[in-house]
């Protein structure tokens, strides 16, 4: 413990790379802790609802 | 807040917009909030254990 | 399955209960099932992150 | 990895102790791991929900 | 209830249905309950982050 | 989304202010969005587990 779960975006291994070292760091030094676990979860778009519409139709809307 | 996760089958596109429509409108009204996200992680039947047993060989023995 | 876990705030048993029953309702509909399993979290607003404040901080704030 | 989240009923010290002995076992055994974290979540029978019903009113009927 | 989410590795069919008979033993016979669910989340190495670091990034040092 | 939660141990509201800011500042800059949510799960050390005991016999021993 602490474990982070992360709901998020697809994203290359970069991306999640930078993700982990930097949550680790703030959950470090905030709680004071050394171990850390991170788990990230990439949703697709069509797989995550933002008050009542899905977000794919919400980002296919604004580039309408 | 709230957020809603749901663990649920596979679901086309469709299925899934109409999922987070009706979710949103029940936490809406029975919290009376407006902002409500939903993520969907959408399961593999062999990822799905019920009673002991994987949903996949569940069905696979009910369509024997 | 499915399985719905929705992190919400502080609540009632009256509004817990009715939203399990019209969760359950969304769901049977939406997927075509018969078995939902519910889990209702229920977080303190110190316990809830808005765009990088508290929730507790936000309405405070309002209230001002 | 791997990491175990457990939405269980309140139980006491014994109860939890002897299930995270157990669940790390048989992950142990089953993925061929070493390190396992489990987190025990006790939830309220009137905060899960059972194909519609509070899990709390299931019990107060079945007592009747 | 109860119901366990594992966030475990990539896994083969006879793995987790191993990994479902056996934790829904467990949590039987520890909580001295009948119905249990279990999600199984398979993660890719690269979305696991372990004490700051990928367990992809972990697993090709080690392999050096 | 993206939506974190996190699995922690019991903390005061000074920390959860910081850990929420220090959180959303790392989501945003990663992932180059703006809206994060975060859910803060308080978790008793008797519930939670690491290889195979209970952190509350673990922090008991050291102290021993």
């Amino acid at each position: 413990m602490p474990m982070v779960i992360i709901e998020g975006p697809k994203a290359d291994v970069e991306t999640k790379r930078e993700l982990v070292k930097r949550i680790t760091e703030v959950i470090r030094e905030v709680y004071k802790v050394h171990h850390v676990s991170v788990i990230i979860h990439e949703n697709e778009t069509e797989n995550v609802g933002s008050d009542g519409e899905l977000l794919s139709d919400i980002i296919a809307r604004r580039r309408g």
